[in-house]
């Protein structure tokens, strides 16, 4: 699992880490950068992915898939690996959001075996 | 200001519903259909940028400008306006991406000024 995380950071440039976290705000698998503190990520991108479905639902917006942070110096991106996981990622502010998406999405296909959900 | 919100609805198809949120979770413009409870919207916005705002800063990515939530039936999309209010914007699924973030910065721009901030 990490292997393929790792992967997905190769071959995808100004990504910076990528994490598959436990919608219970756990690391599953990470490759985080030194300086980071991974359980306040992993438990923040959790909360985030909580209350987006809960205002997704609430607006009609279906279930939901994808989250974006754009701060000024880089992005957060989460996306939904079904009930029980997301991958989150950080990219720098270069980063061309619609291969990174893509990108996300391919990992996320092979990685979802993994977790098994 | 509010009329403003909706000549922003009127020049982009696919936006379904608009408003201005204080940072504290309360309507101070809004355009939202039927059905769609404008106060539980205007504070789950304001709770999301808030976690957006801790997890970028958090993360280094710097001061948090916007948070786009896709769902499997539309999109969410939350836009700072300084350190006082946001606008919120639910869009269709069919909705171009680009085209509506650029009309989002236009109309923060003009609203800007009326909010003062």
């Amino acid at each position: 699992m990490l292997e393929r995380l790792q992967s997905f950071e190769g071959n995808t440039p100004d990504v910076e880490a990528a994490a598959i976290v436990g919608v219970d705000g756990l690391t599953i698998a990470a490759s985080f950068p030194l300086g980071v503190e991974e359980e306040r990520v992993s438990a923040m991108s959790a909360s985030m992915m909580n209350i987006g479905k809960r205002i997704s639902s609430e607006l009609a917006r279906g279930m939901l898939d994808e989250v974006y942070i754009q701060g000024d110096d880089g992005y957060i991106l989460l996306m939904s690996m079904g009930n029980e996981a997301l991958l989150s990622v950080l990219a720098r502010q270069q980063a061309k959001l619609g291969i990174l998406f893509l990108e996300m999405r391919k990992a996320i296909n092979d990685l979802r075996d993994l977790v098994r959900i």
